[in-house]
């Protein structure tokens, strides 16, 4: 398996080569920049101190369409490494770093329209001008759609101060793909460093899609098109959960939908890392609603993100709606 | 199915019909009283407020021998109401509690012994108290282990400063039963109440197996019994991550033993209110690790704890298994 009839990979990362020169206005905020350390290599540094190491996969079109085929991967979908939606910034520094990367993004599409669709980053600190990034990623960029995070500085996906922004990304069709950021739960971390990612972050995503079904978000919004990273992270084992207290409590039944039912219409990466955990999601789910991620380039990524779902004994076609034909759904691709 | 060659309920909850009047010197602690409304229901009064609704199937033994029956449950596993466990009390007033709660477990297993066995609860806000209370709790009432909870104070169980409990639980032969209170994400909740239990409770739990495993509680102290509730909460889906993080990542294997091995080692109950979480379970953890739980007598049990477990289509030893092989070696019964 190569080339563009292959697998759609849609969590993949980008860090632009370069961002925006610090001004002497920003002095004392978390701006991130790259340093160039070698051929090939960088660093993100944030508030004078390394971030994180990375390479020209990162930004490099011609490297990334090489990994491509071995990756049995025919198109990534470009979206921002997480740290550098910066919702920690005042709205107009984050304005222009989010039309910074947004335009690398595009311009990275440009040059290989058959290999990327790219996803922007938007300021959700401040609605108005998250909503105006998001028109002009999606109308003038023709980026298909945004990255955000779990959680817009402590604020849930689900809470009623975001309502602006879903109702343009629903008005704009744009999709949305959700990745946990800050998550909650770092107070109960014990043991070696990365846990922040490897414990922490799939609790997060379960909060966050708990929050957008107890909150109400897709009966206001029935068209958009929300993906969670990670498989959803660990909100499978919570919705059973949600869904015997809704059927046996009446103050939760009259609060939400049914649980399972909307979970059931958001979409969710494969990115899992084992076939148990797959099939888990599949029979959670269903089939329709599963894409194929990798979190290329960096060091926890899958690196055959496609292979579990082959390995699974599906009918053609559903492998098919699981490598390719979801995330065409997801994104509106034509 | 009914009788005590049936189901054993781990995951059983009582309230005292009274508890030690408040002394002048608790004033402005969270010190629990039981206030009797009508014939069979009283309230839970914490800081003057009402904190739960109960009713005396909270205490009665005939009571609950009588429902047993229905639930298909021969026997059951007392534990304190988790609010109960009141971490946030000195640790005098909380031993005097404990050791009430205790005796009147210990008073309840001595009245019907063919139908409870007792698990106490220990003040692990001070581990000398702890130990104390825990020595008596097994050695002079009876009990066969004890209740904790998935984080004292917001330290997770994992953390080295609870290692003088787990010390003296490995030296008695205790079993340890995890249940989630003041969970981790509270702040990401949005909607109607009760969404603590419901959605918080699974991912609190995953962090506090997640610290058991990063902390390496069972690489010192391997004849722990440990058991979690509510199928070990959204665990089963951050697993796979970590063991994938283990294979990749050289800092966390080099800090921990292989997750999915330990993962094995622990005890989970089967209260997931849903048969394809429950198989998810089995494949997750291995048939030998589970054991039924209910949430008797509280508004979110489960009223038939066994039935998804013998709707499977488990072989008979591995049914026996969940139904109450496995609890048997929990908690050490001969």
């Amino acid at each position: 398996m190569s080339g563009p009839c292959c697998a759609i990979d849609v969590h993949t990362h980008v860090v632009p080569a370069h961002l925006p020169d610090e001004r002497p206005e920003f002095a004392g905020l978390p701006w991130p920049s790259i340093k160039h350390t070698e051929a090939c290599h960088a660093q993100v540094i944030i508030s004078g101190k390394n971030y994180r190491a990375i390479t020209d996969a990162c930004w490099d079109v011609l490297r990334r369409t090489a990994d491509m085929p071995g990756m049995d991967v025919g198109m990534q979908v470009l979206s921002p490494m997480p740290e550098l939606l910066s919702y920690w910034l005042p709205a107009g520094p984050a304005s222009l770093l989010a039309r910074h990367v947004n335009e690398t993004i595009a311009e990275m599409v440009g040059a290989a329209p058959d290999r990327f669709h790219g996803l922007s980053m938007v300021p959700l600190q401040d609605m108005d001008a998250a909503q105006r990034e998001l028109e002009h990623a999606v109308r003038q960029l023709g980026l298909k759609g945004v990255e955000i995070a779990t959680n817009v500085n402590g604020v849930a996906l689900g809470h009623p101060s975001l309502e602006p922004f879903f109702a343009a990304a629903e008005a704009l069709g744009a999709a949305i793909f959700v990745h946990p950021l800050r998550p909650a739960g770092m107070d109960r971390l014990v043991g070696p460093a990365n846990l922040e990612q490897v414990v922490a972050f799939p609790c997060e995503t379960a909060l966050a899609i708990a929050s957008v079904i107890t909150g109400g978000l897709m009966k206001r919004h029935p068209s958009l098109r929300i993906g969670f990273s990670h498989g959803g992270g660990a909100f499978g084992q919570v919705l059973p959960r949600m869904q015997h207290a809704w059927s046996a409590m009446a103050p939760i039944k009259a609060a939400m939908d049914e649980p399972r039912s909307i979970a059931r219409k958001l979409f969710y990466d494969t990115l899992v890392y084992d076939e148990t955990a797959l099939r888990f999601l599949i029979d959670s789910y269903g089939i329709s609603q599963l894409m194929v991620g990798s979190d290329y380039p960096f060091s926890i990524m899958d690196r055959k993100p496609a292979r579990r779902a082959g390995n699974l004994g599906l009918s053609e076609p559903d492998l098919d709606s699981i490598l390719f034909n979801n995330a065409r759904r997801f994104l509106a691709l034509t």
